[in-house]
């Protein structure tokens, strides 16, 4: 086991009405007016919006809402809520909603407190301070409720980047799994393979570790297979809505690298230029990416996709686990190739170049070089 | 899945040689005096006591130091604690030791800021604030590091009591596997017996939960069991102490816990009776008490265990996973019977009126009346 430091100070409050208690979370952090981020009007139709405002007006809580937040978050409108947050002097910033709004309140969290574009932080300007996040989530996938990682979409220079920072965890992240109960069928598929990709990812790519973090990586990934299996017959089963939650959480609140030596992300960096040019959800190009990178990437850890074959298929080869998973992606209904998001083989320069730059931002160009990055997406054509 | 509130600001540095960096942890919350709070001599043999108070000088804190805290640590000791840290007016107490030195660390960080008798709280009054507490673990098994329990045992009126309390969550805890290399034999399979108590109380009385949760508490047994199992051989493997600890601090610190519904600790209730009134190790109890509890009540789940017998030890039936269980606890070195640690018969009265007692406190005295603490006991003997 390798050296590790883990500090998760989010609050979590997980269950069935939960979200009702917002108002009072801020009220015990003394908050006195708050900006409410959400993307598109769907929490109106729902009656969330309508909760959550009743429970801050409950509170004393003055709202400045600001709505339209994207899937994939850009920074023109984070830039908005910045003004936004600046103008009316917000102390905290409550986010509602999936990983993207989280990950564009993360951003106006920082940002309101700085004279800078908030650009920077995501290119090399650390973040010292921030207003305190809180967070009701609707969508299990980005674990974003529980850490302090944000991504964000560049939309003048088509650059996908992201940072992590302590200021950034939210101070409470309200989990009330039925708030996913509407969540559709293609989603809750891209949310199973976000939450398997996070841990996938140092499961793989570690080089220490020991058996303590293998069983609780293949602890996440049968949990959110088991849960995704059942929702797509039963969308509204508590209990499966529930352990997706909570599984998707633990997949990046820390916990599952601690112990892990030498982890990266390559998946999410090519998926990373794959939604920064072509603005397809994050967990279905990760449902593209990750098969074609594990048929890549298995011949310099035979054993360890020996073991995932074994442990979460019941399968002997490396090769048989592999398959086995780009199936189950597919029969969930993620896509599982380039071409049937209308990517085509003339598109692999532009998306080859963004990606070795996120490579190169993220200390990876050496194992992936623009001819590494090239291959593994022809792998996904 | 339950409801469920998690909340677990506790730091934690994993690794070699981080007990160097104590000084620099109490700096960073501008602590200027410590009470420096130890067991028996053996860290000065060691040699980490100095290496404490030189991280300690080289960080400009000033160390009060205070030792000859014991195993099922008592209030009489802990009163002392308390005297010197109001007189020598510390601004914090760090803790050197296993789970005893922690509990009692607990017991005055709360303690020095009230004058009533430590006492109260773990009768009925509440903890409202506590010194800040840190940690430097020696020992893999309470778990105490990364919680707010305290255990103490009243040494005039032989009570074996609890609190839980936020602010008795360490504010950092230190667990560096290499000095676990010299905890002999009985002790390391003392702290793997307790850590498994420390899941298996949940795994086996929750009405609630779901496969993430059980697949959880296994990954923390096994993981146990496995790194147990090297230990008899190789004691001073790395990867196996640093497994033990980091699984040891997982199986308390909240996590397998979260969405149980309905759990409750009747292992430790009967426990805390036994070394209240015959002062053995904790896990040398609970590897008496267990098998036998388990006898009585898997009646009542056969299904819960099933599996265990099943993920644990590969085998089909609930008697043969109990008995799978009690012949490894044997086979690590630790009493499985009464009679082993000299308990006759004649005791059993005293046993049962004592933990009737603590079964009354912790309102399981329904479930746990006198008869059935003293039918455990006698399949115990």
């Amino acid at each position: 086991m390798h050296d590790f430091t883990f500090y998760n100070p989010t609050k979590i409050l997980f269950g069935r009405n939960t979200h009702k208690h917002i108002g009072a979370q801020l009220q015990a952090y003394g908050i006195k007016k708050v900006l409410f981020l959400y993307g598109s009007g769907s929490i109106k139709h729902s009656g969330l919006y309508d909760a959550v405002v009743a429970s801050l007006e409950e509170s004393g809580i003055d709202c400045v809402p600001f709505g339209g937040v994207v899937s994939n978050p850009v920074l023109s409108h984070t830039q908005q809520a910045i003004e936004l947050a600046k103008k009316e002097g917000v102390e905290a910033v409550l986010s509602v909603g999936g990983g993207s709004v989280l990950d564009e309140a993360k951003a106006v969290a920082a940002g309101a407190l700085v004279e800078h574009d908030v650009w920077d932080f995501y290119l090399t300007t650390p973040i010292t301070q921030a207003l305190p996040i809180f967070s009701i989530l609707t969508l299990a996938a980005s674990g974003s409720e529980m850490n302090g990682n944000s991504v964000l979409t560049n939309d003048s220079t088509q650059q996908k980047f992201s940072f992590n920072a302590l200021d950034a965890y939210p101070k409470v992240s309200i989990l009330n799994p039925e708030l996913t109960f509407s969540v559709d069928a293609a989603y809750t598929a891209y949310g199973a393979v976000d939450a398997i990709s996070h841990v996938i990812e140092g499961y793989f790519t570690q080089s220490g570790g020991a058996a303590l973090q293998d069983r609780l990586a293949e602890t996440i990934i049968l949990s959110v297979m088991e849960s995704a299996n059942t929702l797509m017959e039963a969308p509204q089963d508590y209990n499966a809505r529930a352990q997706m939650m909570w599984a998707a959480t633990m997949a990046l609140n820390g916990l599952p690298k601690n112990g892990l030596k030498d982890i990266n992300f390559p998946n999410h960096m090519i998926e990373h230029a794959l939604s920064a040019l072509f603005n397809i959800p994050h967990g279905a190009g990760l449902a593209i990416v990750i098969p074609a990178w594990m048929q890549w990437y298995h011949t310099q850890k035979p054993e360890r996709f020996r073991r995932f074959a074994k442990e979460i298929f019941d399968l002997e080869t490396p090769m048989e686990g592999i398959v086995a998973l780009k199936t189950w992606f597919a029969a969930l209904g993620a896509p599982t190739t380039l071409s049937q998001v209308g990517i085509a083989p003339k598109d692999l320069d532009a998306l080859t170049s963004n990606a070795a730059q996120i490579a190169q931002m993220w200390g990876l160009s050496n194992e992936y070089g623009p001819k590494e990055i090239r291959t593994i997406l022809e792998l996904a054509l």
